[in-house]
């Protein structure tokens, strides 16, 4: 499971916990302590948890930095960590700092709760559809973006993307990163989700697997559709299958929750999440108003697998910083989605 | 504090948590996973608690470790922490693993406890005295182990020690380092302390410090006696005064408690601490039973501050490998302790 469940003396009550830590992947330092907590909080959303009792940070500061480095760094990438936290009604009371060769940030988020208050993500039914709430491709994104200053790996992929389009694509990847996966928790009670995990660095295929695992009917998870942030696709494919994208092996970043849903509460469970209003990057920005989510794939009777089909349809999904007000190329209705790519 | 405490939404309940993560002190991987659990554990137990709910491990696998290596030492460390763990009647249900240039070690302790399980630290009052529940000098006696192979280090030294003596002192320290502040936990609530802090990276002045600012009443701790693990105040001396130990700066790892408690109580705190057997390293090993405990100083009336006295008495503690049984050098008792040094 994604947080550890413990059974505490005190009358029903669980205690829910989780860490993570990791490097940083992205430039803006601010971003990269939203991403940590949002990376964080994650897997207590993935429970269909909404609330957070408290959170730890978890910091070092690289060696290889000057003083006037860290001073200008570290201070951001623990506003974002904050920030995020207030975002998501909680608030940072301790942690551990340390220096190490590299910069390390991370944390760890705990919540006591009643039973109802989470959701044991171990109950799929054949006939459940399966809900993904953020594009894949965030890995491919952040390398490509590195790789425009390397010319053996840029010259791979820029017959198929431009670098303006590089650079959006990773603004887009940041700012999904840094989104709170907080309404989808909220809506998992409201539309009776069956069981949910967060995308993170197994992929797609690994954390769908893992969750098929748990199951306690003989279910089998199989996806036919994969959302993935514009071109990512495309670069994948220039590159040699970079990261396994299509495959569903490319590691992500605070991704989205792939929910099992009952088939009837699906297309309303993608309405109201496109309807929220889930982070104050998007109120602050202009980006990132509601949060579109795809319906991916079915539960069927099966050997608590999961697997991609053949030929998945690809979904291209826009960069937002580009149709923020129009929100043109909408794919999060519930017929299965049409390939835009 | 050590800890940090939040009042829950569910009837009076707190949660309280803390974490530690740092990088290897000592060259036998199994003690130092047992060192790292206690240290962790160590913030609860100066809050007077006594149950950990849940234990998270917070590791990194150095990048430079080959995989022979690494599958050595990595389980071996894992498995001191669990047996600490263990020994401190919880459970360790989850946590991070990442590569990194250098290993790390730490974790997380949370428990959900009522208002009577924990002391807060903040009642210190003119008349009570300080009590230690562990000797000083961890980090000369780990640095000194390391200075064997450093001929210019050594030359410092050698005239004030023997290389056995440095082993010892090595030894206990590691021995210290890895046993539980839990006996002192339980009994700060059989003998009503007023306050406790753990001894660890800002030494037992700067721990001390923080403890006396915290105080309710208008306090100051004075310490008059320094235990110290026998030859590391010579040790320091001799190489220029090492670390500060005398000044009460040097740091240490996984150290003791430093408890305010009534005078009356203090001697009997000391005498059941003394007749316990909480280690089962001491179980296996034959050392290591029963812990020694020492008063200190004194709180009086004053501004928050701390101080130790122009000239402490230095309290030799003896090498308990060599009079496990005898338990010759007993400094524990309630009268003033002697110098033995």
């Amino acid at each position: 499971m994604d947080s550890c469940v413990i059974p505490l003396r005190h009358g029903g009550l669980s205690l829910i916990q989780t860490t993570d830590f990791f490097y940083p992947l992205v430039e803006d330092p601010y971003m990269m302590g939203r991403i940590a907590c949002a990376n964080v909080l994650s897997d207590l959303y993935a429970m269909g948890i909404t609330e957070c009792d408290n959170m730890l940070m978890l910091l070092s500061v690289s060696q290889k930095m000057n003083e006037k480095e860290r001073e200008v760094v570290m201070p951001l990438m623990m506003k974002g960590f904050r920030d995020a936290a207030e975002e998501g009604g909680t608030s940072v009371t301790g942690g551990q700092t340390v220096m190490n060769p590299w910069i390390i940030v991370g944390g760890v988020a705990t919540v006591v709760c009643q039973p109802n208050d989470f959701i044991m993500p171990d109950s799929a039914v054949p006939g459940d559809v399966l809900v993904l709430t953020k594009p894949l491709g965030t890995q491919v994104a952040v390398n490509a973006h590195q790789w425009m200053d390397i010319p053996e790996k840029w010259n791979k992929i820029k017959l198929v993307i431009t670098k303006e389009e590089v650079e959006q694509a990773y603004q887009e990847a940041m700012l999904n990163m840094a989104t709170l996966n907080r309404t989808a928790a909220a809506l998992m009670h409201k539309f009776n989700a069956h069981a949910a995990t967060d995308i993170t660095g197994f992929g797609i295929i690994g954390h769908a697997r893992n969750l098929a695992k748990q199951q306690r009917n003989d279910v089998a998870f199989v996806i036919h559709n994969l959302p993935i942030i514009a071109k990512m696709a495309a670069i994948s494919k220039a590159g040699g299958n970079l990261f396994g994208l299509l495959q569903g092996t490319s590691s992500e970043t605070s991704g989205g929750l792939l929910i099992c849903l009952p088939r009837e509460q699906a297309a309303r469970f993608c309405a109201e999440m496109k309807a929220s209003r889930s982070s104050s990057l998007g109120q602050e920005g202009g980006v990132g108003d509601g949060q579109q989510a795809w319906i991916i794939g079915i539960v069927e009777k099966g050997n608590r697998c999961a697997r991609i089909i053949d030929k998945p349809r690809i979904i291209e999904v826009p960069y937002r910083g580009a149709v923020a007000n129009t929100q043109e190329g909408n794919n999060n209705n519930a017929s299965p989605p049409e390939p835009t790519g």
